[in-house]
């Protein structure tokens, strides 16, 4: 276990009997450092992120088919991009498979949901990031009515099945929840409409939805509750804390891929005949 | 211009009038400085093409179809990989298209050898980087014969129309050749063998490859004059030296994205508006 943790962050931050409405978004669960500590573990933990990824790359290059899967929901100024670009930024991007989810486009609403998500799965050895991701279609999908109730309720067993057929195929699915306070969301809007480098980040729709903070906090329970499976955990991530909600999935990440016990692949020709071979070529 | 340089790297690495077989793989063009200089350097300018590279992405998500495309090419050892993990892995992965293109898979022998490039373009705002590409349909397969000279002969004019193209689609392409010498590498292929964490990355047939070096010398050549233009003219990298391959393709790239002249996008909204619904909500 890494330095300054009372215990594995997958059990400290395991979604399970967690009240989303009674979240303390601004805690560091499983954590006992301060933000100084916070970035000197990020700095140490990243490194060993980076060195197990190169392992599951290597032997994905080699023949293996295990991979992982990152997959991160959270609404509007969670961060979820600060963790593509800071925690996924920190390994070789030639093992990172990386999706964005927006609103479907017209080809996509002609298949079912699952179709654009199963196209962008993670190829063996690559470390898969899926920045929003088919639980939109419980999420979002919901709480705006997009679809009657009789289809998207049975969309939670459906998920289920289809996340048990990730891990029947050796992928390895670590779902992270961020979560901001309705006043952090307010201050970092408020930054997106002061700085002339943030406009872009920017939506009026993104203002219009804070009326369904209350909605969105429902789905998001029964969401957690009805698909947080033994082969598919959810972690729940107090994201107020930028520095925490960084450490906190790069150490989920640290110990997915420790669980896999990697070791660099074997050689599959002889070393010395390769070596006589390569002095005289 | 960069501190330390004589004169801009898309000038002084430009493939016009150079001789491969009479390369100094050693060598620094244009750049005056040292080792030391030059990781400074990199660690300076790599900041400067996050920058920009976020500018790029910027715009891209605000409608801007305008994308980079970095090609790489060299022989085995040359050090593609590491300038994947080194300068692309210092930007944001949400904006980075990479591909990698190995064999063709039996699917892609199916079709025109520019299928499987077409699917694998930048979208815009995208950083795409290939890592070999199009050309090897005029190295590999023209050394090894793989298909015949009247197949592989017309392919030099349609690769410059189907770059032509890309820029007419306000594509950058920034082509670069990656050069070690035969020393070189050798001393890199007998690392691969003597360190188990780099066993993955040695393949016997790298050896025999070594027996056509003169050919390839000579497919590089053919290459360099046949499809260095004007809109997507070749860059020549000495690559003995790791830091100033890294040092020299950053400073291609930033020097593309400056030619853009990007800024932050322009809001499209009212700001003073937008932050008084914020407030209320």
């Amino acid at each position: 276990m890494a330095k300054y943790w009372t215990t594995p962050a997958v059990e400290a931050l395991r979604a399970d009997g967690v009240r989303i409405s009674e979240l303390d978004t601004s805690a560091t669960p499983g954590f006992t450092g301060d933000k100084a500590a916070g970035v000197e573990s990020l700095a140490e933990r990243t490194a060993v992120l980076s060195g197990l990824q190169e392992k599951l790359y290597a032997n994905g290059r080699s023949g293996d088919k295990r991979s992982v899967l990152l997959v991160l929901q959270g609404m509007d100024t969670a961060g979820k991009g600060g963790i593509v670009r800071h925690v996924i930024g920190s390994v070789d991007p030639q093992g990172v498979d990386h999706a964005a989810f927006g609103v479907p486009t017209p080809e996509e609403k002609r298949h079912h949901y699952l179709w654009r998500i199963r196209k962008a799965l993670p190829r063996g050895g690559q470390l898969g990031v899926f920045d929003r991701s088919h639980y939109e279609d419980v999420l979002v999908v919901r709480v705006h009515d997009l679809v009657p109730r009789s289809e998207w309720e049975p969309r939670y067993d459906e998920i289920n099945a289809f996340e048990q057929e990730l891990a029947d195929e050796d992928t390895t699915v670590v779902k992270v929840a961020m979560f901001v306070s309705l006043d952090e969301q307010k201050r970092r809007l408020r930054e997106r409409l002061e700085r002339p480098d943030k406009y872009w980040k920017f939506n009026p729709s993104d203002i219009d939805e804070r009326a369904y903070w209350p909605a969105y906090q429902e789905a998001y329970q029964a969401m957690l509750e009805r698909t947080s499976t033994d082969v598919a955990p959810w972690y729940v991530i107090p994201a107020d804390r930028k520095w925490f909600a960084r450490l906190a999935i790069t150490e989920l990440l640290v110990e997915a891929l420790e669980t896999l016990d990697l070791d660099w692949p074997k050689a599959g020709f002889d070393i010395q005949e390769q070596l006589r071979r390569l002095e005289q070529a």
